[in-house]
């Protein structure tokens, strides 16, 4: 099937981009010695991970409940779950721990530790824990010298329904670092931030086996992956326009585009208008704050070439508008109504979960097959 | 089931408010004598247009095939889908016409009329069709008094798959309006660009029975319906947060909310951070630009009464950070690690589609059914 017989808006994923961003990120991790658990949250796809995973150890990241057991029927036993545990989501993790999972959970408190433990207890199950560690101030976690951290891990290893295993850390603010100088930096600051925290379990005699750091930024750019035992990028997979933003990659490494069909010409105001709208393209603006505003995503030819400087500079629900990015006059001829086009995403992780599945490309304009995604938590 | 044995995060609908929702724009359309059309796009689900449309016309405005498709499957037939056509879509919706469905189109240019009308005839079918006025330069359509109308009425005429049947209009620039009086006057607009178009065809000799208008805004806020023959407006049933900025609706209007679990205080930071980040919420920031910027959503106890001035100020994949919106200090007591709380979203339509299915409740905590949504294109 040739893409413009398919129903617009379609996520478009190219597989051999797709296989090249692996083994560039592989390269780049084996010559640093550390194993990878890959973040699946932005593939959710088990087709992926069979790429991303192929002769590797068959261990991976999620961020839902809905994804551990979506890779478990999918044939995945070792999941971390890298989200902060509550109690109610223990049930559904605790009933694929007794078909053969081995669930790994982060908390970052006493009292959900304990909630955790006692809700994995009542179901006769037991989990390993990792604690959460606050190397930048993103969002959750512990700082590495809380004076509170042995005490959580006590309590994870007094506890009936949960073992302390280790610690982890997500460098998220180098997603906002201006040079890839500053990447490296931050990659050094997320492994000395679980590397303190380690010092200090072991220090007061509990188990830290596993210290894991994980992001795409810190993970192309870390110089040093000493005392890290595994790393967890997600989006290197597909990357995006935020990524190639960051000087994380180049816009024709991106592996992931949303095909879409001109609806109309707006000769008056010099715009495009498409039936990919927010619902395709999601209303994530990540670029926004970065040197080049890319709006909703960057246009590209059916080959995936990016045409001129058109972006996508509005997006209602079912209706992007394309326009030069400096207002210029758009080649109207290049893009008569009924063609289509692709979109970059700004965000891969974002633009993904609007989709139920992937077409699959090959550096052509032929779908080689249909991927499908899991969803909803 | 109560609302806390939910796996979080989990989309919440109020059954008995947008049942009053529902009464207030009936009251409001009905006083003006015109019949409505809601659009579904927002709630993308049978058992909420049941309720819309009791004892009313059953007749429904759509923007993806899919929901025409779904919609169509649960017994709904006289369905306008109203984003601007291709031809690639047209075989899917010839098939429901084929099946007794009355499906509607919309184009705004001859090419599009002609490609699609050569599509519907060599699948032997016809479409009725309205053109797209454009009355407030806010995406696609025709200006009112483009020469060209009365071109592309004559080729929808001529075509062998095309009738056409109207005109179209949707007021999308009153999601910006500063007053309700603005509004007001976007609704005379909205209503003056259709009447005016409608004019030209009708001296052209050409037929234009249906005149459609449509915005949630300007349908609560419009003064006359003269002359207009059905209004499409959608997010009245469940409101947001921007109608609620616009004057539109109470925040206590709001029928639909994210349910969210704590899952770890930062007191450092004053920060409590949930498992209900962007997959759940959007990104959508509709509020920003708004006299009262709402974040990524207001949070509310489980009753959905708002707890002074907390907002989602940041969000990621699956983490929500709350905070103050003015920096205060957070009651921590209020909210502990574990605990439950509602967010209402900034624009529903794109915290909805972020869902597979509403878990519906009536003023309290108990879930009393789950309504399952449509999704994809």
């Amino acid at each position: 099937m040739h893409l413009c017989e398919l129903t617009t808006p379609a996520l478009i994923l190219d597989r051999g981009q797709l296989q090249r961003n692996l083994a560039r990120m592989h390269r780049h991790i084996d010559a640093l010695n550390t194993p990878i658990r890959p973040h699946l949250k932005t593939a959710k796809c088990i087709d992926v991970a069979e790429l991303a995973l192929a002769g590797r150890d068959r261990q991976i990241t999620v961020s839902t409940v809905r994804e551990a057991e979506y890779f478990f029927e999918g044939g995945i036993d070792d999941i971390f779950y890298a989200v902060g545990m509550v109690p109610a989501k223990v049930d559904r993790l605790a009933r694929l721990q007794q078909r053969g999972a081995r669930i790994r959970l982060t908390v970052d408190n006493v009292a959900m530790a304990r909630a955790v433990s006692e809700r994995a207890e009542a179901l006769e199950t037991c989990f390993d824990v990792l604690i959460e560690i606050d190397c930048d101030g993103h969002r959750a976690g512990m700082v590495p010298d809380d004076p509170a951290l042995t005490t959580l891990g006590q309590a994870l290893q007094d506890g009936g329904g949960t073992r302390l295993v280790g610690v982890m850390t997500h460098g998220g603010e180098s997603y906002h670092c201006g040079t890839t100088g500053e990447i490296e930096a931050m990659a050094e600051r997320e492994r000395r931030a679980v590397l303190e925290a380690a010092g200090s379990l072991r220090e007061a005699g509990l188990p830290c086996e596993v210290v894991s750091v994980g992001s795409t930024p810190t993970a192309r750019y870390g110089q040093s992956l000493e005392g890290v035992t595994e790393i967890r990028p997600g989006v290197y997979m597909f990357y995006d326009l935020v990524m190639a933003g960051l000087g994380v990659c180049a816009v024709a490494d991106i592996a992931l585009s949303v095909l879409a069909t001109v609806i109309s010409h707006r000769r008056d105001k010099q715009w495009i208008i498409t039936d990919a709208g927010w619902t395709a393209l999601s209303r994530d603006r990540g670029t926004a704050s970065q040197a080049v505003d890319q709006g909703y995503g960057l246009v590209t030819d059916l080959q995936g070439r990016p045409l001129d400087d058109l972006i996508v500079v509005s997006a209602n629900q079912e209706h992007g508008i394309i326009a030069d990015r400096r207002g210029g006059p758009v080649d109207f001829d290049r893009l008569p109504v009924g063609s289509c086009l692709r979109i970059l995403p700004n965000h891969a992780c974002a633009t993904a979960s609007a989709h139920t599945a992937y077409r699959v490309v090959d550096g052509g304009e032929q779908v080689l097959a249909t991927w499908q995604r899991c969803a909803g938590w």
